[in-house]
C-alpha cells in the first residue's frame, strides 16, 4: 500500500468533512444524487473522449500505481551495479549469464543481457536510452489523463451549479423549497472542485514523481551497465553513479561505502 | 466510428441532460435561443477573424477525423517492415518494387520507394523527417482551432450573462418576470462552458492524442525503411522497432515474435 | 481585404448584438460613455507604458496586416524556383540577373541576388537565416501587444464595473436608480471581455498564423535558393521543396507537377 | 523622461477616474485606508519573502530604468561599428586605442578593449556573450519582482474584500452602514487589480521590452567586434550588421547607407 | 535568520490584521476553528497524496532553508578560487592538499579534491556537472512541494465556503444566524487565499531564488576549479570568472581587484 496516496486522502476527506459536521452540517446532506451524476459523467464524458479506448484501458494500471507502494532503492541499486562490475572483472562479462536472474530489477537485467550477448555499446546505449524515453512517454499519458479530468472537474461543477440554479429560479413562486434547492446547486461546484484537487491532480502528481524517481534509477543503471561494460574500476562506477543519487540519498549511501570499505 | 468519441459524447450529454432531469428540470427550459445564438455566434466569430479561409478549411477534416476511427498497428508495421527486410536480403532492393502496392501504410511506400530509387540515405532520412514534422504542423492547426474555440466559448458565455443582466436589470419594475429572465441569462455561461468542455477541448485533445500515436507510428517506420536501406540483420530490426513500442504493446508485440519464433 | 477577418468580425458582433435584440433589449443599453472610457483607457494606457514609441509606431501596420489580405501562394513560390533553378543550369547563374526584376517575392529576389554576387554559400544562409528569424521577431511583437490588450481588457472590465457599484452603492438610498446603475456598471465587464475575446485576441492570433505561413514559405524559398547554388537538379529541388508544403497543398502541387511532365 | 511610461500612466488614470467622475462619483470615495493598508501591504510583504535583500535592492534601478529613457541607436551602432571597421584596416588594430574614449557604448569599448588586448577570438566571443547573458538574468530579476507584484495584487484585494464582508456581515444588524461598507469592501479589489494593471505588469513588460532592444544590440555589437577582430571588410560587415535590425529600422538604415556611399 | 523572509512576513500579515482593525473589525472574528481545519487539512492531505513519504521529509529542511540566512559570497568565492590558482602555479597542485581544510565552501573542496587526485579534466567537469543539476533537482522538488500548496490552498478555500454556504442556506429559517455564518463561511476563502500568497507562493519563490545564486556560484567555482586544473593564469581566471557575476556584484569585484593591484 503506497502510504502517503492512503494518508493524504484519509487527511483531505477528514478533514473537508470533519469541518464541515463541526459547523454543525449533517453529513447527509453532502450527498445529492443529481449533482454527482452531472460531475462525475460530465468529467468522465470529456476524458472518454479525448483518448483512445486503448490508453483508458491503461488507467486502471495507473490506479494501482498510484495505490500500492513501489519502492525505489538507488542504494541498492548503486550496490548491485559496483558488484556485478567486480564480477564482471574478475570473471569475465560471460559470467554474468548465471546472475542474472538473481536481478529483480527488469530494466537492468535486460542491459546486462544486451552485455552478455556482446551488442555494439554504441547500440545498447540507443535501446536502453529509447526505452527510457518509451516509458516517460507511457507514464505521460496517465499524467495527461487525470490532469485532463483535474481540469474538466470545476467547469462541470460549475455547470450543475447553473443547471441548478436556472432550476431554482424557474419554480421561484415556491419561496420555501428556495434555499435548500440553492444549496443542492452548490454542492455540484463541490464535487467539482474537490474531487479535482483531492483526487485527479493529486493523482496526477504522484504519478509524475513516481516515474521522475524511476527514470533517476533507470538513468543510473544505463551509465552502470555501459561502465560495466567498458570494464571500468568499480571504485570509479561507484563514484559517478553516485552523483546521480539525490542529495538526502547520498549520506546513506557514503555510509554504505564506508562499512564496505571498513570490511 | 470512433468510439471513445461516440461513447463520452453520450456519457457527457446524458450526464448532464439527466442530472438536470433528476433534479426535477424540465428539458425545454434548457433551449433559448438568443443564449445560443450570442455563445455560437459569438465564438464562430472570434475563431474565424483568427485563422485564414485555408486554414478552416482543415475543419471538416478534422471532425472527420475525430468522429471516424483510425486503428493504428504498431505491431503489423513492425511486422512489415521486418517482412520487407527479410525480403530485401534476399532478394535485393529491387525485389521490394512488385510488393510495394500491398503496402497498406502510404508512409512506408513511400519511404521505399525512396529507397528503391537509390535516393542517398541521409536524404532519404531529411525527406521523410520533414514530411513527419509537415503532418505534425498540419494537426497542430486542428488542435488550435478547437483549443481557440474552446478559450472563447466560456467567455462568449459571461458576455451573454452579462447581456442577459443588463436586460434583466433594466426592466425590473415587472419583478415577476425576473426569475425566469436570469434563469434565462444564466444558460449563457451554461451553453459556453459546456461547448467548451464536452465539444472544443475534448475535442482538440483527441486530435493531439491521434497525432502523437500516428506519429509514432511514422518514426518507426522511417527508423525501419532507413535499416532496410542499410541492410541491417532483420532480428536486429526487429528489435530496435519494439523499443519504439508503448510498454502496453509491447508484450502483445513479443508474444507474436515467439509465434513466429516457433514457427 | 482579408475575407475571414471581416466575416468573422460581422459574425461575432452581429451575434452578440443580434442575440441582445432578439432577448427584447433595446440596442441603446449597450452603450454608456463611462464605462467605455474607463475599459478603453484603461486598456490603452496599461498597453503604452509596457512598450517604446517606435515599438507602438508598429500597430497601425499590423491593423492593415489583420485587415488586408496577403495572400501566400507556396505552389507558385516553388514552381519560380524549380523555373529559376532550371534556368540556371541551362543559362549560368548570372543570366538570373536580368530575370530578377520579374520576381515579386522580395525575399527570393534578396536571396537570388546574393547567389548572383557571388556569396559563399554558408554566408548566404547565416543571411538569409537571420532576415527569417528578425522578420519572426518584428511579427511576434505585434502578437505581444495585442495579447497585452488581451489580458488588460477584461481586468479593466472588472475595475469598471467595481467602480460603478462603489458609486451605486455609495447612492443606495435612491432605490429607483439602483438597478439602471447596476446595469451600467455591468457593461464595463462587458466592453472588457468583449473587447477582448473579439478584438484583441483573435486579432493576436491572425498576426500569428499569418506570420507562420509566411515563415514556411520563406524557408522553402531560403531551402530553394540555397539548391540554386549548388546546382541541384530542379527535379530534386522540386521533390525537396514539396515536403514543406501543409499536405493540404500538397494535392494540388503534384496534379501541377504531373500536368507539366505530361507537357 | 521614458515618454510611454508617463503618456500611458496618465491616460490610465485619467480614464479610470474620469470614467468614474463622468458616471457622477466623488473622487473621495475612492480613497479608503485600510483597504490601501492591506492591500499594499500584502503585495509588499508578500514579493519581500520571495527575494533576497541585495536582490530587493535592485528595485529602485529598475525604476529608474521605466521611467528615465534610454534611447538605442542601432543604426548610430552600426554606423560606428563600420567606422571602427574602417580605421582598423586602415590604421591597424591597435589605432583604435586612441578613439575608445569616443565611444558611448560601455559594452562596444569593453569588446574593443579586448581586440586591443590581443584577445583570442574565441575567448572574447565567451566572455562578451557570459556578459549578454549576465546582463539578461540581471533584467530578467526585474521582470519576475514585478510579475510577483502583479500577481499578488489581485489576490491581496480578494483578501481585503473577504475581510471587508467579514467585518460588514458581523455588523448587519445596523443596515444603515451597510452599503457604504460594501463599497469600502469593494476598494480592495479595485486597488489590487488596478495596482497589478496599470502599474506592476506593464512595468514588468517594459524593462522586458526595454532587455530585449539592448540585447539585440549587444548582439550587433558583438557580432561587430568579431568581425573588427577577424578583419573583414567593411561593407561586408555592414550588410551582416543589417539583418540584426528590426524590419522598421532597415528602411532608415538602407537609407543612410545610400548616403554614404553617395558621398 | 533570513532577513527578508522575516520582514515580509510581519510586514503582510501586520498590513492585512491592521487593515482589518482599522476597518473597525475584531481580531476574534478572523479565528475559526472548521474553516481552518477544512483548509488547512485539505490542503495539506492532497499536498501528501502527490508525494512520497521520503519527498516530503524534505519540507523541514527547505523550511530551515527559508528562514535561516545562507549569504551568498560571490566575490569571496572568486577571489578563493584566484587565490588557489596563483597557489598552484606556484607550489604545484599537490601543495593544495593541505590548504583544502581551510575552504569553507564544501563545493569547492570536492571540485579542487578530483583536481589534486589527478582525475581526468572530462570527468572532472562531468561530476560536477551532474552534481550541480543533482542539486538543482533536489531543490526543484521544494518549489514543486510548496507551489503545489499554493495551487490547493485558494481551492480549498472555495470548498470551505461552499460548504458554509450549504450549512448556512440548509438552515435559513434562522434569519438572526444567517450573516454571522456567512461570514465564517467566508473564512474559508480567506484562510486559502491568504495562506497561498502570503506563505507557501512566497516560500516556493524563495527557495528558487536562492538556488539560482547557489547555481550561479557553482558554476562559477566550476569554472575556476577546471581553470586551476589548466594551470590558467590567475589574472585571467579573475577576469572569466567576473563575467559570472550579477552586475550589482561586478563593482563591488573591480573595486577589490583595483585595491589588490594596488598591494
Amino acid at each position: 500500500m503506497d502510504l502517503t496516496t492512503l494518508i493524504g486522502l484519509i487527511l483531505g476527506f477528514a478533514a473537508l468533512i470533519g469541518g464541515f459536521l463541526m459547523e454543525g452540517g449533517h453529513a447527509s446532506s453532502l450527498i445529492v444524487g443529481p449533482a454527482a451524476i452531472i460531475v462525475f459523467g460530465g468529467t468522465f464524458g470529456a476524458v472518454i473522449i479525448g483518448f483512445s479506448l486503448q490508453e483508458l484501458k491503461t488507467v486502471p494500471g495507473f490506479l494501482k500505481d498510484i495505490f500500492i507502494d513501489t519502492p525505489i532503492d538507488y542504494v541498492g541499486a548503486v550496490d548491485k551495479m559496483v558488484e556485478t562490475a567486480d564480477r564482471a572483472r574478475r570473471e569475465g562479462l560471460l559470467s554474468l549469464e548465471s546472475h542474472l536472474p538473481e536481478i529483480d530489477n527488469d530494466f537492468m537485467r535486460r542491459g546486462l543481457q544486451l552485455v552478455i550477448d556482446g551488442t555494439d555499446p554504441e547500440l545498447t546505449r540507443n535501446m536502453l536510452e529509447m526505452e527510457i524515453s518509451s516509458y516517460e512517454e507511457s507514464q505521460g499519458l496517465g499524467v495527461e489523463i487525470f490532469n485532463a479530468a483535474g481540469g474538466y472537474g470545476p467547469t462541470m461543477g460549475i455547470i450543475g451549479t447553473v443547471m441548478g440554479l436556472v432550476h431554482v429560479l424557474g419554480n421561484i413562486e415556491d419561496p420555501s423549497s428556495l434555499a435548500p434547492a440553492i444549496a443542492m446547486a452548490f454542492l455540484a461546484t463541490l464535487y467539482g472542485v474537490a474531487s479535482a484537487n483531492v483526487l485527479w491532480i493529486p493523482f496526477a502528481t504522484k504519478i509524475k514523481t513516481k516515474t521522475a524517481r524511476q527514470v533517476t534509477q533507470m538513468e543510473l543503471v544505463l551509465e552502470g551497465v555501459l561502465s560495466v561494460q567498458a570494464g571500468e574500476n568499480p571504485r570509479v562506477i561507484r563514484e559517478k553513479l553516485l552523483t546521480f543519487l539525490p542529495e538526502r540519498e547520498r549520506s546513506r549511501m557514503v555510509m554504505n561505502e564506508n562499512v564496505r570499505m571498513g570490511m
